[in-house]
C-alpha cells in the first residue's frame, strides 16, 4: 500500500472511532473536516519512512506514533486558525475549522483532537508496553512546554524572539519527534535520529516562510503575506528571498547528512531530496537565483 | 502528609518543570495560573482516596493520574471560561486566565496543560509501563470525543441536548476516571469503580447548578447566573431549587451504596459525607427544604 493511502486510513479509523457512538455530531465533523482533506502528511511519512529505514516493515507502534503526531499537527492548525491568532478563513482551499463551525467548536475541535492522539498512542502500544512511557516523553515534549508547539505559538507574544529557538519549538520540534518515534518503533537508538528532524523541520519552515512571502495563493490553499502582516520572525524577511533559498538547500543537505547508518538510506535520502523538490519546485529556485 | 498538600506539591512539580529550560515565560506563568491557587482538588483526592481504600499506601501510579487528571480538569476551566463560551473574567476569585494574560495564551495554556497532563502519566509508569495503556485509555475517553469533557462542551452547541448524557460527559466523565485510575493503581478490577465517579460527578454537577441558580458569588469567586443566561441544560431549572437538592441528597446516597466492596470502605465514606456537606451546607439544605 502507499504510504500516503495508509496514513489517510489510520487518521480515518482514529477519527470515526472518535466520531461515533453517541458523540455530539458538529464537534465530529470538524474533526474530521480538520484532518480531511490532508496536507502532504509530510511528518507521519517520515516517521513511517525512518522505522521501515531500520528494518521495521509494518509496525503498529510507528503507525500510531505517525497517526498521533499528524493529529497533532491538524490540532495546532486547528488553533493556530483561530481569530485571535492567524484569523485565517481558509485552510487547504477549504473554510478553516472556524470558519466553517464557529470558534467553540474550533477550540473543541482542537483540544479532542490533541486527546484522541494521546488515545492512539495508547491503543497502538498494548502489545509492547514497554515502548510507550518513552514514546508518549517524545511525543508530549514535541507539542507542549517548554520546546514544543505550543510554546513556539507563545514566543509570538513575547517581545524577545529568537528565530532559531522558536522555529525549532514552532515546527522542527514535532518533525523530531516525527524521525525519533519512528527509530523508536524500530528499536533503534531514537536520540540520535532527532537531528534529521530538527535539520527537516527547519527546512521546512523556511520553505512555508519563502511561500509566505512569495508564494502562489491559489496553488496554497491559503492566503500569504500573514507571518508578515502578523510582523512574525520569518527568515524570508530576515534573509532576503535569495538568501532564504540558499538557507533552504543548505538544510536538505544537511538533513540528508544527518541520517544515521541504517539498511534503508539510499530510500530516506530520495524520500527527503524528493520532498525539497515538492517544497520549492526547480522553477521557483531557477527565478530567484 | 495532608492528601491537598501532596496534590499541590505533585501539581508545583509538574507545572515548574514545563516552565523551566527556557520556555516562553507568559505561557509558564499562565499554566501555574491556571494550576494555582487551586479549588478543592476533589478529583486527584478521590482518585488517591480509592488507591488507599483499595490498599495502596503510596503509589506513583495513583499521584501521576491524580495529576493528570487536575491538569485536564485546569485546561478544561482555562477553555471553558474564554470569551466565545462562558466569558466569565474571574475564576476562584481571581482574573481568568485569558483575563489575565489574554486570549491566545489562555488557548495555548489550557492546550499545553493537557499535554502536561499526558506527559505525567508517561513519566509516572515508567516502572510499570503495562499499567499504562489501561490508564491512558481511562483518563483520554474522560476528557476527550465522544463522551469526555470536550463531547460535553461540544453539546452545548447541539440544538438537542439530553440533560443527563451532558452532564455525565461534562462532569462525570472525569469524576469516573479519577474513581477508575485510583482502583487500576491498586491493581483492583478498575471498572468496578467508575459507577461510585459517575454518581459523584453527578452530584457535583447538581451541586453546580444549585450554586449557578442560588449560590453567593463572594463565597464562590466567581459570578452566578451564566447557566441560565446561556440558556444551558440545569438541573436547577429543570426540577427547581428544592427539587435540585433532592436529587442532590439522593446522588449522594447512590454515591456510597455504589463503593465497591474493599478495605477502606469506612474512609471513603466519610470523605463523600465530608465533601457532600462542603458542596451545599446545612444551612443551605434547610432554607431550601
Amino acid at each position: 500500500m502507499e504510504l500516503l493511502q495508509l496514513i489517510d486510513e489510520l487518521l480515518m479509523d482514529a477519527v470515526v472511532n472518535a466520531e461515533i457512538r453517541g458523540g455530539p455530531p458538529t464537534l465530529g465533523a470538524a474533526m474530521r473536516h480538520a484532518v480531511f482533506p490532508g496536507g502532504a502528511r509530510i511528518r507521519p511519512r517520515l516517521c513511517i519512512a525512518v522505522a521501515m529505514a531500520c528494518g521495521e516493515t509494518r509496525s503498529a507502534t510507528a503507525e500510531a506514533a505517525a497517526t498521533a503526531i499528524e493529529l497533532l499537527h491538524c490540532a495546532s492548525l486547528v488553533h493556530d486558525d483561530l481569530p485571535c491568532f492567524d484569523n485565517a478563513p481558509l485552510r487547504r482551499g477549504l473554510p478553516s475549522v472556524h470558519a466553517q463551525f464557529g470558534e467553540r467548536i474550533a477550540i473543541l475541535a482542537g483540544d479532542a483532537l490533541i486527546v484522541l492522539a494521546f488515545q492512539m498512542l495508547g491503543r497502538g502500544l498494548v502489545a509492547v508496553p514497554e515502548r510507550l512511557p518513552a514514546l508518549l516523553g517524545i511525543v508530549a515534549r514535541a507539542v507542549g512546554m517548554p520546546n514544543g508547539i505550543c510554546a513556539g505559538q507563545a514566543w509570538e507574544s513575547e517581545a524577545q524572539v529568537r528565530l532559531g529557538e522558536y522555529q525549532c519549538a514552532k515546527t522542527g520540534a514535532l518533525f523530531a519527534a516525527a524521525t525519533a518515534a519512528g527509530a523508536l518503533a524500530a528499536g533503534a537508538d531514537y536520540e540520535r535520529w532527532r537531528l534529521l528532524g530538527e535539520r527537516l523541520g527547519e527546512a521546512y519552515q523556511v520553505a512555508d516562510d519563502v511561500q509566505d512571502a512569495a508564494g502562489d495563493p491559489a496553488l496554497l490553499g491559503k492566503p500569504i503575506g500573514i507571518d508578515q502582516s502578523l510582523g512574525r520572525p520569518s527568515s524570508a524577511r530576515e534573509l532576503g528571498l535569495r538568501g532564504a533559498l540558499e538557507r533552504f538547500n543548505h538544510l536538505v543537505e544537511a538533513s540528508v547528512a544527518a541520517i544515521p547508518e541504517c539498511a534503508g538510506r539510499a530510500q530516506l535520502t530520495a524520500l527527503i531530496r524528493a520532498e525539497a523538490l515538492r517544497l520549492i519546485p526547480a522553477d521557483v529556485q531557477a527565478r530567484a537565483a
